[in-house]
């Protein structure tokens, strides 16, 4: 089973740690994200060489490739994937309602055909539970409808009546000791975000997370919503913001009492060039780099900038060699769960107001460089 | 300097040592190709862990992309692309001849355009070395004209008139204290080949190389050439069979004395998901790979073969996945240069020609499979 143990706070912040017959993971955590049973361009011992304490895995890309079963029946994702930490995994909900064609609420679930090969599937909250403890999940997420933005308050509050119930039902069908997460829903109405995570909490589950944000809102109804829903879940379990990873972004959730993230961004644009560092962040093509014989970030001790000068890093990135994903991804993954760490420690010094604020000026110096 | 070590023989079969300032390498040796200042999905550490002792770079590729003295600046090809051991560079000739555009022998170089952007370029035997000794190659390849398959007699004549020219000129280039290797060409004219040869060695090199083999003649022919050739090389120095590296070919080479390698076939075929194993060749995508919670070669000690299923292999390949290249390319490597130390340690013992007859079969073994 996982527990959330609370060490300390400051102002709302949470410093805590997430107890997993896998792996301790330490709060606030980022989680990278593995798709399809790999953190693209890593080894499972780079990620334990950049921080990494758990990774994501996607339900929904796994089922349809490779498959469950085989995954199953190869001895579980853990296994498959070589990677002994734990394991947390979504429900398949997001990417059906995002990535799927034609899907259609009917029934007890979801009908969609597949974004590979457009073949006809089913996922019913049963479905996503059982695929998950196929996979060995450490963590696994309930089966939710992620409501799009915008969205008017009567379609909002159907669909938190269907999540609610999937909730229950997702909770019920689970036949192993893995943990499962409930997932607040309510779109941008702080009255539905109220009504759905409280009866989330009636139901009761291992972690609480929130949904249904970063999905195209404007930044400060996000904070608004965010600043809204965070209070209204336990003290006494772990808070879980799904796809959010933007860092100034995190730093606000943080503040409100966040203690999980997942996000393609650090790995994302590390393979498209853009990179985190303590001056800011920088786009390893341009120009200005070809001779610099200088590391990428000289305050940071990640085995890219330790090894390689800039001009290396750019010249690897033109020529579109492997080599450039998997030194850029070791950076930025680098980066973020440093960042993370740096937080943590913030929190226990009781300085994570102050933190904020200094990381908030690096990462507009870095917007800036990168808008230019 | 560069130094050739013959420990031993088994008839014409060489066990020897290629002693370099940075590093001995163990002949027979097989190069992994570092086109463009990486091994292809490798980094160097993993390099190092499949038994590398020395790495070939492409002099024309890394002249156009970042261009020779970024990488002087930069502190040399070593410090690019940190790889301590030694790196042996090709002249740039085989690149200019079959890959750039609108190639002109021109009078004392060869005028070229660029494969990448149509730039004009024009290289010189002079021009070559300075390139090579920018980069900071240890082992340098005089500049020569790969001739192509099939050239008549009267070509090859005059061809081989202007690489022994190239070559003295290559060799008197040289400012460092590096090593240069000159190449033997001739087409598929024994007497040719002998010509080549006398010349070069009346110049005098640090070790002599073979080019202008397996451009498309049959293998019966290219054996033929080999035979006559490799035995007009002197035994005191290093033999180089240049772009040859299909397994069986080596086997013939070694045999004929010939103690060092380069080819991207075992990075290639990685790539493309053909992966070799003391079981025969084999294509991971296959489906009846799907299930298969074994390892991809269970006689195999390689990082990917402890630690991953065919299952998981033909996952990531169908995938696409960058780690799917990774664990590909470390397994292949490790296969080829695995095979070279059995090969070094059946000389040793005497027993090469059993070696080659155990191998032959296995290797046939694999093409069956592969064609099947």
């Amino acid at each position: 089973m996982v527990n959330f143990e609370l060490i300390t706070t400051d102002g709302s912040a949470r410093r805590g740690r997430v107890v997993t017959p896998r792996g301790v993971i330490n709060t606030p955590a980022f989680m990278p994200v593995g798709t399809i049973a790999t953190v693209k361009a890593m080894s499972p011992e780079e990620l334990v060489e950049v921080g990494a304490e758990i990774i994501l895995g996607n339900t929904y890309h796994l089922y349809l490739r490779p498959g469950h079963n085989v995954i199953r029946e190869i001895g579980g994702l853990h296994r498959f994937m070589n990677w002994r930490g734990p394991i947390l995994t979504d429900s398949g909900g997001f990417q059906v309602f995002s990535l799927a064609n034609l899907r259609k609420i009917k029934g007890d679930g979801v009908e969609f055909r597949s974004h590979i090969d457009g073949s006809l599937h089913f996922l019913t909250p049963e479905r996503a539970i059982e695929i998950q403890e196929a996979l060995g999940s450490d963590i696994m997420m309930v089966f939710d409808e992620c409501i799009p933005y915008p969205a008017d308050e009567a379609y909002v509050s159907k669909s938190i009546r269907l999540t609610s119930q999937w909730a229950a039902r997702s909770k019920a069908a689970r036949k192993t000791e893995a943990a499962v997460f409930g997932i607040v829903q309510g779109g941008m109405y702080p009255e539905m975000r109220r009504q759905s995570a409280n009866e989330l909490i009636e139901i009761g589950f291992d972690g609480y997370a929130i949904g249904g944000l970063s999905v195209g809102e404007p930044k400060n109804l996000m904070y608004d919503v965010l600043g809204h829903t965070a209070p209204l879940l336990p003290q006494t379990h772990a808070r879980y913001l799904m796809g959010v990873g933007d860092l100034p972004d995190m730093l606000e959730a943080v503040e409100n009492g966040i203690d999980m993230f997942d996000c393609v961004m650090p790995t994302r644009n590390a393979r498209n060039g853009t990179l985190f560092t303590s001056v800011g962040r920088i786009s390893i093509k341009r120009t200005e780099h070809t001779r610099d014989a200088g590391p990428l970030d000289p305050n940071c001790s990640c085995y890219t900038c330790r090894n390689y000068s800039r001009a290396y890093l750019r010249h690897m990135f033109m020529a579109r060699e492997i080599l450039s994903m998997r030194l850029n991804t070791i950076h930025n993954l680098h980066f973020y769960l440093d960042f993370m760490r740096r937080m943590r420690e913030s929190i226990e010094a009781g300085r994570f107001a102050a933190f904020k604020k200094e990381w908030l000026v690096i990462l507009a110096r870095g917007q800036e460089q990168a808008d230019t």
